[in-house]
């Protein structure tokens, strides 16, 4: 098998951690694999770099900081393949653009527009283990770049994709996907299995471990994705396009604490009104995650939505700009959005009514709802979160 | 005027002596100047890098060790470009890649074979502050290479020569070239000027301010070099090719410590038998300086040399295996080396003598004597060393 491995940072945060990297690489070569390495910076450093810009500017060079934090990686990548080559195993180190990763857009949040694996695929033949500096490529200027957060998973994805691996298994210090956070209840599991499309909602819903570019990414270019820990050898969750079975399966319940409730009451009911507030909100940056808006009365409607909490105070600034001043807005920071997630929920009753039954039970008033084909989101008063999540948990069967 | 500025990697050491270097470019610049800088390592960057590797390796592959330690002085351009743009001073920072330094050769100690000009000229054109990565170019195939010591001089050097820059300014911790040690004699002076064939003679005999690779490669290229202190205003010595007036004149006495005697007695006194003693001494890549050999007697003659102090064991080890065993092979590391350098004293008559007779008035008794065109080189007894510099400073009168 061909296998892309991604160490972030907390595994390769130390010479000894990357010496357990460089023993699991040799296993994996052992077993008869061909095998890309890319790896982040070492813990810190990246954060080290960036305090010292902070200090000659508040606003340093985009192309300046990319060339400043590429550095990071670059180093990770030449010891790996040091203590590679000391193992007995021949290795050779890339950086972004050895390794062919081009790029284009803006500095600091490039996006990776084609990988030439010309001298990947060379070194691979020739028997080499290839670790490639992530989180960064070159643009058409030859100039460095880096992907922003996240960046070292997107390298790997993409690399996978381009070699047309079998594997691409991202290392971080957690097991795996879990049916919800074990800090709030212990009884979670690890997921063996998920599809993209549910770990895109339980990624977007708060569950740290992977970026949604990354899982866009893989099931855009098809790769088998596996996330697991370089801090044990249990087996991780692979995360594919394979569809579930027949049987509506919950997958897991997410919560995002981060999130803010707006409403605006008494806006006027006519077409284009709410296309107007929310193209005011876009022009602003303001990521709105949930929208409902009701049937109205007397010519006006209620509109209610959520945003980031850290972006409530300049959504209601850009709302007052753009609305009549008898509008009231209503903001709610105490709230958070719990989900279930799952395949083909939509084609099963009961899926959704399971949901506001066991909350209603609980006494958890319900604020707010949507619905997608893989979800069902609600958002209720923060202090009943966990309880809600425990209860949901429960409820699927996930405790099983 | 075109200037090529290098700052060394005290002059760089902290965050606040790159705000130092930075002003002092941006002064440089408001002149009227167009600037290339070119800048080291921030000091201890490299050696902490070589303990990384030296954790996992004792001899680190060459190649993965050059991309390893060119993230240094990567770091250090990229913070002096934002610390020079957040002055208002345009400034862009290039890789040596990007500087278009191409190398041939091994890794860790690779020479500069080509520079293209292209992208500095072009950011010159534009007005903006060049600064550069020092110490490192990319080979034929695309790989990080670095120069080996004195790296970061010899990029400023080399792209001062390929810029055709009216002057390359080298920037450290000491003011310039001193008629000798100021820590051996307190009363030595700071030369103005100096001609290259003089600093390299100085330079080998132990004066530290520049590795010879580069004062040699600013004589080929015809670059007019000034080494001066980053940490004062001090105008610093200037390094050119331009002849001394017809006096003999004397720039300085240098001393080397640093250098052990060997004598090999009853060598037979036939063709190749000097041949066979050093290049058996080249292969174990033994450094021979001083070469003395008497006209013999008896069909035997005594062979003198100096080596590096650390060489010793290994000539000697070398010596034995290739001599028979009635030759009587005597080293001494209790030995330095002074010298009285400067440019035209084989055409002056007593310029030599004056030196026999001031250390034979000072009751040093001379064990070897080497002259070149431009210098005298003398073996004595290390204990004397100090008092044979101070005395042949005064007696050429350089403490006027």
């Amino acid at each position: 098998m061909l296998i892309v491995q991604k160490y972030g940072g907390t595994s390769v945060g130390t010479l000894e951690r990357i010496d357990a990297v460089a023993k699991r690489v040799l296993e994996t070569k052992n077993s008869g694999n061909s095998l890309v390495v890319v790896v982040s910076a070492m813990s810190g450093v990246t954060n080290r770099l960036l305090e010292y810009a902070d200090h000659f500017s508040k606003s340093p060079s985009k192309r300046e900081t990319d060339l400043l934090l590429s550095s990071g990686e670059r180093v990770t990548s030449a010891l790996l393949a040091i203590a590679l080559n000391e193992l007995g195993c021949p290795a050779i180190s890339f950086s972004g653009r050895q390794a062919g990763i081009y790029t284009e857009g803006i500095h600091t949040k490039a996006r990776i527009s084609k990988i030439d694996t010309t001298n990947m695929q060379k070194a691979i033949n020739e028997g080499k283990v290839v670790v490639v500096a992530g989180f960064q490529g070159i643009d058409e200027n030859g100039d460095v770049t880096t992907l922003g957060r996240g960046g070292s998973d997107l390298s790997a994805v993409a690399i996978a994709g381009a070699l047309k691996a079998d594997l691409c298994e991202i290392y971080t210090d957690v097991d795996g996907v879990y049916t919800t956070d074990p800090r709030i209840e212990p009884k979670a599991k690890k997921l063996d299995k998920i599809s993209y499309d549910e770990m895109l909602e339980l990624a977007s819903l708060g569950a740290k471990v992977l970026q949604n570019r990354s899982v866009e990414l893989a099931k855009k270019l098809n790769v088998n994705l596996v996330t697991r820990s370089s801090f044990n050898n249990n087996s991780g969750t692979l995360i594919t396009g394979e569809e579930s079975m027949e049987g509506a399966v919950i997958s897991g319940i997410a919560m995002d604490r981060n999130q803010a409730r707006v409403t605006i009451r008494k806006v006027i009911d006519k077409p284009g009104v709410a296309a107007g507030i929310f193209s005011e909100l876009a022009k602003n940056e303001i990521n709105v995650d949930m929208i409902i808006q009701n049937v109205g009365v007397d010519g006006t409607t209620n509109l209610g939505f959520t945003v980031p909490e850290n972006e409530l105070e300049a959504a209601k600034n850009a709302l007052k700009e753009i609305l009549s001043n008898d509008v009231s807005i209503e903001s709610d920071k105490e709230i958070v959005k719990v989900s279930v997630v799952g395949v083909g929920m939509k084609s099963h009753s009961g899926v959704a009514s399971l949901a506001f039954s066991t909350l209603a039970e609980n006494g958890i008033n319900i604020q707010m709802i949507s619905t997608s084909e893989i979800k069902i989101s609600m958002i209720v008063d923060e202090k009943y979160g966990e309880l809600a999540v425990r209860a949901l948990h429960k409820a699927y069967n996930l405790d099983a």
